[in-house]
């Protein structure tokens, strides 16, 4: 491995909110060594989104100067669960949830990083056969007022929010991964920042090394106020369908344009300085830039081509108004006889009537390019219902 | 199992402290149904002592009228080790340790309750195997703020004094033996009240019936001041010599006497408020009393030779000064040309030369009945070297 100093200072640079200890980890890059990178994941949801994507693409550009990926399904810790920056108790999954979610996510991982230069390691390969002693010889290392003082804990504690005994096992389960795998570097947004140093300090107690730690920061969703989550429903998952995805990233607040671009995209700074330029003289619509983001995304998550193809799409159907060209299709269950509100609930394109007579208030339900309001009006076969932004059904 | 209210009474009120719930208890005992009484032990020293011998004769007591004992050799939360009432980590023990401890408490566990009425049950049969996922199940249903609640945890906790998570699990452990033997009562000192209160949670959450708790006041040691304690040097051990028990319960302070009696005799407690009225009347020398509280002891721990030997031993050698009949002999290494400090610490009668001269200059080391204060005095053999109060070497 052959780097130059400049590459490196890139890759520890942007989209990086710190490393500890910064000098040391850019010495073992400057080393030759192949370094062992580490990160977590557990799957606690069957889906991964570009929050987690910050992280992996740090391992990606590492892994393409040659070092080695060691990836943790986390399918201990995920039954757990970590309520790092969050202030509630997870419930727990169940054994055969976490499989199920494991699977889906390695698949959706190696969108972003090179499989062939990763190691996949289970917890259960060193948790499956844990006892009670192991247990007590880790959490002997650690107090109990050590782990209180994580700031989640520390607040929920304080607030007199339940903290079960098991979730004080979880910081030092992550750590002692670290020390099974002899990590070299963990990974990790900032909120892990705790869990991270806890590696480090263990690593040290058994005589390894202590790993060096990179956190990122924290993508803001597509709400443009909370981390992007799932659960919070502000996400944009890197297994969507590739319009989804190009939606998604035309519906984000202008201010997040160029933090996704500088977490999430290869563009080179210097565009990126360009890009900030130009909207603050009101040189560039948004939305061009947001194309831009959309394609640069589903360029990796995907290919060149489904990137020019949402692109396509999406100026058709949403900008023109245009009907695309192919469309799910429903049967009619009576014939003739269905009214334009059941036909959006039987096709999907509402979840309730109450939804469905929503939209159609709002004039946002159309057939064959036409605006209804009447919700008596009947569906035929043949019939394009359109129904919101960019959903559509076709009659049969 | 047919016994009167008043015998069950009587168990209930004397030498206890507290119970929980009592008329539950009560209602059990009258009920006919041969009770399991629970009590573990954490082999952490190789010594029992009365303190310990407190909440034994309950189960004894118990076991006579028809009850099974149940005992928990607690081998793996000995070497977690509970600092119940303590306010330091206590250091981890070996599983070699805890091992040769449990032989030799097991042998003197016997000496109080009924081998033939006793279920002896090591915690590693349940713990041996004991894997992290029932480390998760088991505390994910506690607080680490419920824990913390314990006295002695607080305190530590508020002054800022380290408790491993380790210690966080012991209450648990202990929980969950009571669910593993289906315990119906469990036995311990008041200072073991939390600990035997999350038994009875944690069987109410498994769907069994909450145990009973009978708590003893805990035993002051011969000092007069402390928790009798083996670490602290107070305590007079059910194995010890007879003679040193003998004693030592002539050496304990006179206000103490009536709560021995009451604690580990079975002297009826009219007898005891007699020996109460007497000796604030100054009707009785505590001398008497102390003599009788030894000779009780012995005739439980030992027989009523034993006691008796005991008893005339300590009469002729402390009291009249006289030499005892037999005592250890010491080879003089010299031939004639041994000094008095130098034969002391040969003999094994004190373990320094400071020591020896100190007990010189105090009087204490008699040649043949005669006190020395010279420490060039040879010894010769056939001498009777004394040192101390009880303690006689014969140079050979």
């Amino acid at each position: 491995m052959n780097q130059s100093e400049n590459q490196i200072d890139q890759i520890l640079k942007r989209g990086v909110a710190e490393v500890i200890v910064e000098e040391d980890f850019k010495k073992l890059l400057l080393s030759g060594r192949k370094l062992r990178l580490k990160e977590g994941f557990d799957p606690s949801s069957p889906d991964i989104h570009l929050g987690h994507m910050v992280a992996l693409r740090k391992l990606r550009q590492l892994q393409d100067l040659g070092h080695q990926v060691v990836l943790i399904v986390g399918d201990w810790t995920a039954q757990i669960g970590d309520p790092s920056g969050a202030s509630v108790t997870r419930p727990m999954l169940s054994a055969e949830q976490v499989k199920a979610n494991a699977k889906t996510y390695l698949e959706q991982f190696f969108k972003i990083v090179d499989k062939d230069k990763t190691e996949v390691r289970w917890q259960s390969e060193w948790y499956g056969n844990f006892k009670l002693e192991d247990v007590v010889r880790l959490s002997s290392k650690f107090t109990v007022a050590q782990m209180l003082a994580r700031d989640d804990f520390a607040k929920r504690y304080a607030a007199g929010k339940p903290i079960s005994v098991t979730e004080l096992l979880y910081p030092m389960l992550q750590a002692y991964d670290s020390v099974m795998v002899k990590s070299d570097v963990e990974f990790g947004g900032t909120d892990q920042k705790f869990n991270l140093l806890v590696g480090r300090e263990l690593q040290e107690m058994v005589g390894q090394k202590p790993q060096q730690v990179l956190m990122v920061p924290i993508l803001v969703g597509t709400d443009g106020v909370h981390k992007m989550s799932k659960s919070l429903g502000n996400y944009i998952g890197v297994a969507e369908d590739p319009s989804e995805i190009f939606g998604k990233c035309m519906s984000i607040p202008d201010e997040l344009i160029l933090q996704y671009f500088e977490l999430v995209t290869d563009i080179p700074d210097q565009e990126i300085a360009d890009f900030k330029a130009q909207m603050e003289n009101g040189q560039v619509n948004p939305m061009i830039l947001k194309k831009r983001l959309a394609s640069e995304l589903l360029t990796q998550l995907y290919n060149a081509t489904a990137a020019q193809e949402a692109d396509a799409r999406f100026t058709r159907v949403v900008q023109r108004g245009e009907i695309p060209e192919d469309m799910p299709e429903c049967r009619l269950e009576n014939g003739q006889n269905t009214g334009v509100i059941d036909f959006i609930i039987l096709s999907g394109l509402a979840k309730s009537k109450s939804e469905a007579r929503r939209l159609l208030e709002q004039g946002a339900v159309e057939i064959n390019s036409e605006k209804i309001s009447d919700q008596n009006t009947p569906v035929k076969c043949g019939d394009i219902i359109k129904a919101g932004k960019r959903r559509y059904s076709k009659a049969i």
